[in-house]
């Protein structure tokens, strides 16, 4: 079996065996059994326990080998002592795929745990492939499925995450990343390079993001990774990068880092975007979802107030685009709106236009807009605004809509402050089609990595 | 008059004049008077317009001059040309402080503009001080006051900011900067020092927060700012880094930049907190508000998930804070809750801890938690944890309570995620006494801000 047919078992199980569900519900409800049936998996799911006859309505089986029907999965969440003979069940089983979700193995402290390890390894080698252990699993939003203790919030993104830290697959307001997941955990069998073959291949998954602490076959991650590179974009988020903190992953999931120098010089060669924390990961995932590439690096700012005009400015030179200069149609469109003793240049601060003009405000700010879009020395257009109606959350939705549709090419992102801040960005990112950052810096540094990949790809 | 007496009467007006307001309410509600009557602004208001009786059921006056009682202020919104005019009239009737909202003079690209801004120069030499043009003017949350056209959500921080843009006055979900603020527009008369001496004395006002794009007289600002910086935090945003950037805050303001290099060298002369961004700015304000500051640099890390642990020893080291050495006392308390094979260390991964002891899990937390607090080797506290149940939250603000009363010079911060961080987040800064952050990142470079002002002070 070649490793995508291996993982499908993983990410897209039919039928799963569970070892270690409470009999009843837990505090703090980490019961995995309880979560599948309240996402609503539609598989099999056979929940194996010494001394129970069902849980939660659910027939169960002393042993797994009891079972007579082919099973895809088992999801072992067990003390440690107990996971190598339960394993060696699931192989005998038949059973190819195994999640082991308990702690306290290569991450342990103890000669114990090693020798654990050593055992699982030598029960499976050659006929099953296991993930983890110390791991949350799988998740998949696409079949309702995931073999996590903690209840995620899965939704159907076209992301694929790679982890070794189950807080990425929790998600919260501002992180939502799973639209499927493969935690690695100590990545014992599963690595990596594993993983990204199977994304690559997966069409649901049109971006990936990636978390990593340290892997040990570095060599073939990177072959891999430059691959699938040139037909996805990867976000990677590479943590543990002081001697301390690489000590610390050592005993959070026994990865061993490397020199953070050279992670920065290989990733950039496999043009895999390389992120600094969780809000530019989270920002990164959402932006290739959701905009286009860019063609080049001119940006034009169309903006409410200059303040933070000048600003963009700022970031864009930090981040590594360029302030566009408008064509002279563009300049002589834009002067029509202006009062005649303000100068039109990008960044374009349309506030005095706007309240100055005879025309309604919007007319005018659309105008612009429009003005910016039609220019060809124009790459992408970021909008700031503050918004203290809901009429004109409407309307920007209006004009979001529009001009995505007629210039599918070049991204429009905003920032926006205001009473109606958080409304607003709900109806400019149901449209699927722009997005909303928390400031202008993080707007311009999201465009710099488009700019950045789609300048690696050759696009420009 | 001394500098604070003269902002006395822009800052906390018992009476104001209002020259452009709008017959009519108008679209987007940019009617400074109608703002004053919903904020429920006590001092005595007197409109001025040439044709009106009455507007929004408030008496009118043909001119100032008509107007029999004493005016603190005056907020001119009128076209550009007009200005100098009414102005003499402010002058006359012996108005001592005019806000000039209108754009238009050194912000402008012709000469009328610089033309008009001498006029206006000459007619008040002496006996009248001008904040702005082009310029929302003032905000006093605590008298509900503000010459805004724009309707602001002021809230009474004890934060004072000083800005040239008035999107840091508008706010926002994220950004809630106004207790006080003095937005100086071009600057033309009333400058930064000039507000910094005001804030220097207010004792509503703890923390100041300040927005350049550059100022003439830098050396004042940094003398008074100097001074300031030793009673209260400022935080500051320098926009206009760049040529092009510095070019485009001429022409917003008619701020000239200067090196950016010098500046960053003289704000951290003074004492300044710089930042780079909205984000920053707007974290920092509220840490300065809330926090304690840090006796020294040593910070534990209790967390839900061992990546974000790694994950915050790369962020100290980024900032500049120490990941804390647990004395042995504390070890050794930690100890008793873990499992004999995971090793207790700072990042303190407390899930397995909670997970396989017999203990309900928050009580395991909250024991580590204490244990970390009652540490002398540790100034300041970052949870990272998951919150999907209500009763966390509660439990959690009590903790936050009682450990920010037990050690009121250790800062508690936290980075929650899960379903319920928006909810956690609202109980925990509830109390007045925590800070949540969207990462732990910010969390970190919140508190090593904390630090190196505490150090600056002498603190430790």
């Amino acid at each position: 079996m070649d490793v995508v047919t291996q993982l499908r078992k993983f990410v897209v199980p039919e039928s799963v065996a569970l070892f270690g569900i409470p009999r009843y519900p837990r505090e703090g409800g980490f019961n995995i059994l309880q979560h599948l049936l309240s996402y609503g998996y539609q598989g099999r799911i056979y929940p194996i326990h010494p001394e129970a006859d069902e849980i939660l309505g659910v027939k169960t089986y002393r042993r797994v080998t009891e079972v007579a029907e082919h099973i895809d999965l088992a999801v072992i969440n067990l003390p440690r002592s107990t996971v190598p003979w339960v394993t060696r069940d699931c192989v005998e089983k038949g059973i190819s795929a195994v999640i082991i979700t308990t702690q306290g193995f290569a991450d342990a402290n103890d000669m114990e745990g090693h020798q654990l390890q050593k055992e699982i390894d030598d029960i499976v080698r050659g006929k099953t492939r296991v993930l983890g252990p110390n791991t949350f699993g799988t998740a998949n939003a696409f079949i309702k499925f995931s073999s996590s203790f903690a209840e995620l919030n899965m939704e159907r993104v076209p992301v694929g995450l790679i982890c070794q830290s189950g807080v990425l697959y929790v998600g919260s307001p501002e992180l939502r990343l799973v639209g499927k997941g493969i935690d690695l955990g100590n990545a014992s069998d599963i690595d990596f390079a594993d993983a990204l073959e199977y994304f690559e291949q997966d069409s649901d998954v049109r971006v990936i993001a990636l978390h990593t602490e340290g892997m040990r076959n570095t060599r073939r991650f990177l072959d891999i990774a430059g691959r699938v590179a040139q037909k996805k974009p990867i976000v990677a988020l590479k943590t543990g990068r002081s001697r301390i903190a690489a000590q610390a992953a050592q005993s959070h999931t026994g990865s061993f880092g490397g020199r953070d120098e050279i992670w920065e010089v290989a990733l950039k060669q496999c043009d895999i975007i390389r992120v600094n924390d969780i809000e530019e990961l989270s920002d990164m995932v959402k932006t290739f979802s959701v905009l286009p590439l860019m063609k080049g690096r001119k940006l034009a700012v169309l903006s409410f107030t200059g303040g933070f005009g000048v600003a963009s400015i700022d970031a864009s030179e930090k981040f590594g685009l360029e302030t566009a200069e408008l064509s002279p149609a563009t300049v002589e469109r834009l002067k029509e709106l202006y009062p005649p003793w303000l100068a039109v240049a990008n960044p374009v601060d349309i506030w005095p236009a706007m309240i100055l003009s005879r025309q309604p405000l919007l007319r005018v700010f659309r105008a612009a807009l429009e003005a910016l879009f039609s220019d060809p020395a124009v790459d992408a257009v970021l909008c700031i605004c503050g918004i203290s109606e809901s009429a004109v959350c409407d309307r920007f939705r209006q004009y979001a809509e529009r001009l995505t549709r007629d210039y599918p090419d070049k991204p429009l992102v905003w920032y926006i402050y205001g009473p109606l801040a958080n409304e607003a960005r709900n109806e400019l990112e149901d449209t699927g089609k722009t997005q909303v950052f928390s400031s202008p810096d993080r707007a311009i540094r999201a465009l710099a990595h488009l700019a950045d990949y789609s300048q690696s790809l050759g696009e420009f």
